[in-house]
């Protein structure tokens, strides 16, 4: 019987074309099978949690594929990070039950979002935040960003035209379970969401969103008619992939 | 009248062999007299506070150029960031008196060096720091910087045959101001030495040898020990370069 191998993985985005294998482009599912392949000699697909766009992080996107050999787990830890580059790290690895499924079987999904107000902006933290010379009103993102909370239609926060054939039914409709922002450092703050479910760059334009309250743009009933609006056109602009981490993906147990 | 144009400049050291111009090789000072070049049309030498080793970063190097342009110098510094690559950014341009040099007018500097225990090893991290799977003794670290402070003879962490011909006599006698290490994140401590100057890969080799104190092979006492022997080969390993800030240069007002 083929053992079910899950993965918990975390990568560097900035030189990758997002998760999904793609042809001639290096992407992490393209370097997680080259390196499964390389290591078990099985040619097999591995599974995420979702997908990642071009240049977005994570501290721990899960991951699964299927093995007939019989490496333990800890050393399929060990032998994949020999093989995978610097930037793409595998932070854990177990047999899970044959029937676990990294999209299938997640509940839920942390994303977090950073923003740094350094000024001027520093070489050093350019790659892992959204640099802004300006920093925007903190309050008033937050009272925007408790709207989030609950059971709602996103559709003004998807990537225009981009619907995965793979949701299920439920339409643009997710949980945001909690949405926060914190301190980071002297000079940025972390917005973390986590919630059931996210659109195509729905954290990013969120984001986008809730930049423009912060700049004195929006109030917080208008964001609120933004989401109502269920229009991509009346949300702002998508922030850059390169402040985005997936932290983690939750599965019952 | 020739104007002395002093910058403060932030980098990102990954790319580069080190701040020196080398032939055929990417440096900063060659990047920033490039970009003088380019926006003045004047073929300046620009002079930094010191060298630092390739991959060791800076949040505020001190340089300077001459100029005979009347370029106001918060053009400058918008004149030279629009050319510079992303990694290297001006973050301060003031037109300095005429005898004012940013290696010999400097009265110290402040490097930080940050360590990562995160366990594994973040990828996003990965050249912004050193990571270690095992968490050294902070106290045993602390105590043993404690005997830094003061006028010493630091022989012990200076790179072999390396003495700069410009040390003016100083041999390898400096003064530490400050020792001290400060947590940093949930899994790292950044190690933070002022001083009046500092000799090749000083700060580095200072690190290595705190290190082996913090894994428990060598006391406070073996540590002053080191110090005495005025001997290289008395300390520890070289600290990756990547850990390695440059923070600040001090000058009299």
């Amino acid at each position: 019987m083929k053992r079910n191998i899950a993965l918990e993985v975390a990568f560097d985005g900035t030189a990758y074309c997002g998760w999904q294998r793609q042809k001639e482009q290096r992407t992490i599912q393209g370097e997680l099978e080259a390196a499964v392949i390389r290591l078990t000699g099985e040619n097999s697909s591995v599974h995420g949690a979702g997908r990642t766009d071009a240049g977005v992080h994570a501290l721990a996107m899960t991951a699964a594929f299927f093995t007939e050999g019989n490496i333990p787990a800890d050393g399929i830890l060990r032998g994949l990070n020999s093989i995978l580059p610097d930037d793409i790290v595998v932070i854990r690895a177990i047999d899970a039950g044959a029937d676990f499924h990294p999209r299938k079987s997640a509940v839920g999904k942390v994303y977090a979002y950073r923003l740094s107000f350094a000024f001027p902006a520093l070489p050093t933290e350019r790659l892992y935040c959204w640099q802004m010379s300006v920093k925007p009103d903190i309050e008033a993102m937050q009272t925007c960003m408790a709207r989030l909370v609950g059971r709602h239609d996103f559709s003004s926060f998807e990537a225009s035209g981009s619907r995965d054939p793979r949701a299920e039914g439920r339409g643009a409709v997710r949980t945001i379970f909690t949405a926060g922002l914190a301190p980071s450092g002297d000079d940025g703050v972390i917005i973390r969401v986590s919630g059931d479910g996210f659109l195509r760059h729905m954290v990013r334009n969120i984001v986008g969103t809730l930049i423009e309250a912060g700049r004195g743009r929006m109030s917080a009933e208008e964001f609120a008619a933004v989401m109502a609006a269920k229009d991509r056109a009346a949300a702002g602009p998508t922030a850059p992939a390169r402040g985005l981490f997936l932290e983690k993906v939750f599965y019952k147990f």
